[in-house]
Order: C-alpha cells, then sequence, then structure tokens
C-alpha cells in the first residue's frame, strides 16, 4: 500500500500543473472530499496534504482561510502535482462521482454584456432604444436562487408555470421557451462586512475562483411574471455550476484590458489595473457546436461587478457566487442564449438537419470554455453539462 | 444548585403558555442555544428538555425534523412551561442576548398586498391601470439577499449608492428616501426536492413558523437600477428578522377566510381550506405610532406564496424564508411603508411635532404585531427593531 505514482500529463491538455482547478470529490463508496485536478488525473488533498481541511463536503473551509492560505496551498499542491505520489492519493476522473464544490451564500447574477443586453432590448423593446438609462452607469443585476444551484451533469427538470399568451391572459403548463444562459461566475472566497464595501482593487483578497455557469431560463414564464419585480420562477429552478472551480491565480495570463466604457463610471467603479478576461466559450447543444461567446468583450470587469455589489454596504459571505450573465459576442455565432441565436424564435437554428429554437425533452447543453495558461498553453474551465427531462 | 422555579405569567401577556415562539439567544459568557418565551422569561430548551438538538446556534436542526417533530416539542414544551423547572433552564429575556434565530436558506419577497401593489402602481405609473396585468393572477415575488438578513435590534447602516435624479444621470452618495417595509415572514422548516411543488394543503408539513420582518429599503437606489431586472441594492444592504419565531400551531385562532380573488386563480393556486391571518401590525416611528397595517387584508395566502414559489419545480430548504410584502390596508393609516404613507415624499408626516417623509440617521422604527391567541386572548410577535446609523 506504499506504492507511489507520478502523474503524467500531455503537453496539450487544459488541465496541465499550470491549472490545478479544484472539486469536491467522492469515490466509491467514500465521503466527499477536495481535489485538485491533473491531466485525468484527481489529487486527494486530504491525503497529499495530510489537512483534513481538505476532508470536507466542499470548498468553503478552504475557501474562508483567505488569499494568503489560498496562495500556499496553490503552491504546495503544484510541487505535490510534480512529485511521486501516494497512489491512494490519485484517483481517475472518471472513477469518482464529483459533487457541488461549494455551498453557495448568494447568488447574484449580472447583466454585464454590452452585446446580449442589446440584443434583448432590441426583441424585447423594439420600437425604444435597446439599453434602458441605467445600463452604462452600473452593472445591472438582481438575485437569483442559491438553493437550486446544481452540480454540472445533474438533469434539468422542465419547468411548469403561467406562460404568458398572445391574448393576456396566461395558461399553464410545461415551458415552451426553456433556455440556456451561458455564463461565468466568481466565488466569493473570503468575505466582508456589512457596512464595508470592496473596493475594484481588493478583488483577489475576496474572489477565490471561478466556475462556469448555465443559468437555465424559461422565456415563456419569465416574459409573464418579470414585471415589476425582474426574474423569479423562470430562473428558479436551476443553475448549473462546473464542478471544477479555476483559482483565480491560474488566469493572470488570460487578463486584458477592458473595452471603452462611455461615459466614465462613477469612481466606485473606476480601477487603475481594471481587466477582463480572455476566455473563449463554446456551446454545444446535442453535440453540435452552436455558438462561441467570447468573455473578452463584457462591458463590466468582475470587479466592478463585485464593488457595485457591495457599494451599498451589502456583506459577503464565504460561497457566494456572482455570474456575469449571458456571455454575448456581437456575431450571431457569439450569442449566449438561444433567444438571442434563435431572435426569440423567429429565426431557427439548424441542428443537426432540423430547424429548431428553444431546448426540447432529451437534448443535453455542454458549455466549456478555454483561457491562454500561465507559462503558454490553454486551460479548460470544467465544462457545464445538462440534459432536459421532461415535467 | 437544584433550586426549581414556576414561571408566572399575567393573563394578558402577548407571550403566555397559547404562544410559546422559539428564539436563539445567548446567555452572558455562554455559547448560542434554543430558547421558548413564556412571559418575559426564555426556557434554555437544551436543559429542560434534555436535548442536544436545541443546544445550538439555530433553529435549523430543530426544523429540519418536521412537523411530527415539532407538534411533539411543542407539546412537551407546554408541559414544561407549566411544570416546576430547574433554575437553571430559566433566564429573563433581559439578560440575554437574542441572536437571529434561523441560518437563512434563500430569502424571497412577495409582494401580495392588493393595497400596497395599488398606491406603489399609483405612485410609480400615474398614467397607467395601478396593477400590471399579472398581479392577479400570480403572487408576485423575487428573490433577496439571505447574507444580510439581521436580527432585529441590529443598527441599520444607511446605504450609499447611485441615486435617481431628474437629469437622467445618477448621482452618488448615501441614499435620502430610505424607507420600512412592514411584513410578515414565513420559515420554512422542512425542505422540499426539486421537481416536488409544494401543494396549497401541504403548507404545514413545511412552514415551521412566523416572524416579523422589516425590509428596508432605499428607493433612490431601487427606482434607478430596479430595470429591467427588479431591486438589487435597494435592498440588498439589510433585512431585519425579529428575534422570536412563532410556531405555526400558536396561529391557528388567527385563520380568517381570504378576500375574494378575482379572476378564480389557476387550479395550483386554490385551496379549499385557505386561509389569510388576522394579524394586526403596529408601526412606531420614534416612539409614534403612525401605522397599523392590517395582514387580514392581503390578497394572496401564504399557502398561495409557497405553492406558487415552488409549481415550477424549485426546491426548498431548512431555513428558506419568504415574506408576504409590505402589508398595507386601504386607509391612510394602514400603509406599511412611508413611500406610501407620505404618498412618495409628497405628502409629510406629522411626527411628534415635525413634518417628516424618509428616514433620518437616528431614528428607530419599531414594528411588532398581535394575533388572537388558541383559548383566548392574544399573542404579540417578536418585534422588529431598528436605529438607522450613518453612511
Amino acid at each position: 500500500m506504499n506504492s507511489r505514482v507520478h502523474i503524467e500529463v500531455p503537453a496539450d491538455s487544459g488541465f496541465g500543473p499550470a491549472h490545478l482547478p479544484y472539486c469536491v470529490f467522492r469515490p466509491l463508496g467514500e465521503a466527499p472530499r477536495v481535489g485538485a485536478r491533473l491531466g485525468d488525473s484527481i489529487i486527494d488533498l486530504a491525503v497529499a496534504l495530510d489537512d483534513p481541511m481538505f476532508a470536507q463536503p466542499s470548498l468553503n473551509a478552504f475557501m474562508t482561510q483567505g488569499p494568503q492560505c489560498w496562495r500556499e496551498i496553490r503552491e504546495r499542491v503544484r510541487v505535490a502535482a510534480d512529485s511521486e505520489l501516494p497512489a491512494t492519493a490519485v484517483h481517475s476522473v472518471r472513477a469518482v462521482r464529483l459533487d457541488l464544490p461549494v455551498e453557495i451564500g448568494d447568488y447574484v447574477d449580472f447583466y454585464a454584456s454590452l452585446d446580449h443586453a442589446t440584443a434583448m432590448g432590441r426583441m424585447l423593446r423594439p420600437a425604444g432604444e435597446p439599453l434602458l438609462p441605467n445600463w452604462r452607469h452600473l452593472p445591472v443585476g438582481y438575485h437569483g436562487r442559491a438553493g437550486t444551484v446544481v452540480v454540472s451533469g445533474t438533469d434539468i427538470i422542465r419547468p411548469q408555470g403561467q406562460r404568458r399568451t398572445d391574448s393576456g391572459t396566461p395558461d399553464f403548463g410545461p415551458s415552451r421557451r426553456l433556455d440556456i444562459e451561458a455564463e461565468l461566475g466568481f466565488i466569493v472566497g473570503a468575505g466582508s462586512e456589512l457596512g464595508r464595501p470592496i473596493e475594484t482593487d481588493a478583488f483577489a483578497e475576496h474572489v477565490f475562483g471561478v466556475a462556469l455557469v448555465n443559468d437555465w431560463s424559461a422565456r415563456d414564464i419569465q416574459a409573464w411574471e418579470g414585471q415589476p419585480l425582474g426574474p423569479f420562477l423562470g430562473k428558479s429552478f436551476a443553475t448549473t455550476l462546473s464542478a471544477w472551480v479555476t483559482p483565480l491565480d491560474a488566469l493572470t495570463e488570460a487578463r486584458i484590458p477592458l473595452p471603452p466604457q462611455h461615459p466614465e463610471p462613477l469612481p466606485y467603479l473606476r480601477d487603475d489595473e481594471s481587466w477582463g478576461l480572455d476566455i473563449r466559450v463554446r456551446i454545444e447543444w446535442n453535440g453540435q457546436l452552436v455558438s462561441t461567446p467570447p468573455f473578452r468583450r463584457m462591458y463590466w470587469s468582475p470587479a466592478q461587478m463585485l464593488a457595485h455589489m457591495t457599494v451599498n454596504g451589502t456583506s459577503t459571505r464565504t460561497g457566494d457566487l456572482f455570474a456575469s450573465g449571458t456571455i454575448s459576442g456581437a456575431d450571431r455565432s457569439e450569442r449566449g442564449s438561444l433567444m438571442e441565436m434563435s431572435w426569440g424564435g423567429t429565426e431557427p437554428i439548424d441542428l443537426n438537419g432540423v430547424q429548431r429554437t428553444f431546448l426540447d425533452d432529451g437534448d443535453e447543453v455542454v458549455i466549456t470554455a478555454s483561457a491562454p495558461a500561465v507559462g503558454g498553453g490553454h486551460l479548460e474551465l470544467g465544462e457545464v453539462r445538462g440534459r432536459i427531462a421532461s415535467a
């Protein structure tokens, strides 16, 4: 039982030694614990680092320790990943179940893509300005349901509810306009106190890492219920989070300047070192690549989202999740929702030879993403996968 | 140390033996634990019932046990309250600190008062119909921030943020229109699974009890940010919950028929035994009684709120909180927010001889409520108290 192994990783792996994302995994018949990924292997950190902080069913106990601990652990994982490890500390990603990696505190969803907000505005308010007056002044956002954030691979049960009809009276039944929203999620590791806004330059002291998000949306339910208080049942039935959380430090090579912002944001939203992320997203629908949304075009930066979310004195907690909102580019091939790709259902998408608009039962959507890795090459964020089950 | 005491309660107490609300309290220098209130005393349930389920910093471990356990414990508390108790099991409410009684899961806020929604509609859309087309078809609601639910007595720091101005460009600073919303909150004890809506007649299998809520609101922040995705920073800075949770079974005498609903709700919102609650709310502002909102006039019932919230398959968790939205009556003396009492700031309120509209620093608001008790007399819900601290 003292055999040792060295994990071999192909040079073009998206999970090389510059990435090392975290997960919560469950070896057959064992309790969940925290792991780090190298190639197609998971390193059991409770064993490899001999630390009970990782013998936990979520990353929260680790995340709450704060950025100095995150850096130290990342360095120790890097050393371990490069060493011979006890065989008992190494599992194949295919032999284990992956759990939701984070115990979610609050879930906030932003609306930070100019291309997405413009497209939605054109569809929903064709007679008016596509952007509402507040959009260029603040990152619009709202609270979603934390209790229905599920891990990648969880089936999505088609929601039922009151659906908008042309008559002005709703009908009731399973959503007929079930949609996706490809987003990037940011996970708060170290929280903040009531009355203490997080300034833009303190982002890395609080945010532990990123994960992909699919914010499933029932457009017919949402369209009927959404005034005046915003989305509720059209979103709350499920939000899928990737099983892998990429540490913020793994994305330093992906940092890029933000697109220009006009008008200039208020001082609390300015940041001398503001950055966006060059993350290329892919959306596959039943195995067909249907879109490649570019995160680099997002208008509001992750640091601006967090600064805005807390400027009113709101506290944050370990496990809080805030997502970017749908990532869309300017081109049809870069849209992050079926609502946009099918232009509200009016321009069907050719899916393996069939004309389609929204999701059917049995459909599977897989969202993946890649980014430049530190030291060259690329890294792959954990996928977000979900299949639609009937209502 | 074996002395025993019998708690004496005046006949007109709002905390008599028919009430017995729960709290989490912290005797000087000791760890927080669960108590039940009788008169001006708190019974330490971990001691009185010799059960470690109550040696916990929240009611969650107890609530998650489900309705049969809730009934059994309530009967055991009733017996204990009528007996001689070990002196070590009894504390004065004035000698302990009260903590937030529940670890909040998700927080949903409804908009269930016809009088409130009508008043807000008249103010915000004076040219149109006061009610939006969906209002009489479903209980409109949205998700609030669970992490900033605080216990009664916590100071409320005036939020800062982007404020709407007449120019169309926002300015930035402390809210000038800081408001209250007097609400009733319902606490989910026993959760439900994804894909399993909670029908109206299953309400009492899931809801543990009720508490008063003040959903503080910054109207100038809310007015600027709120389209198209609803309230965010105008609400997220704080929501106050009473320290006492009244068991649902203590309110059976308060049940009353619902007001008529037109049009007839869809089948999932119907309930043969639907009920509202005859709870009389009082709002005191700097010691002056300024409003007495009647919960009995609420349009949507608590069971309809829960059925609607879950009809899309949303799961619920122990500790989820859903609140009624502002409780208002038809009369000016019955409005549950300063926005309504001062009609958007245009009709000042005489407060101890001074004309006032919204909250100033140093102001204190106390919301209390009473209801008929089982066996006659009345019960008092736990108060919600908060003082405004400067930004």
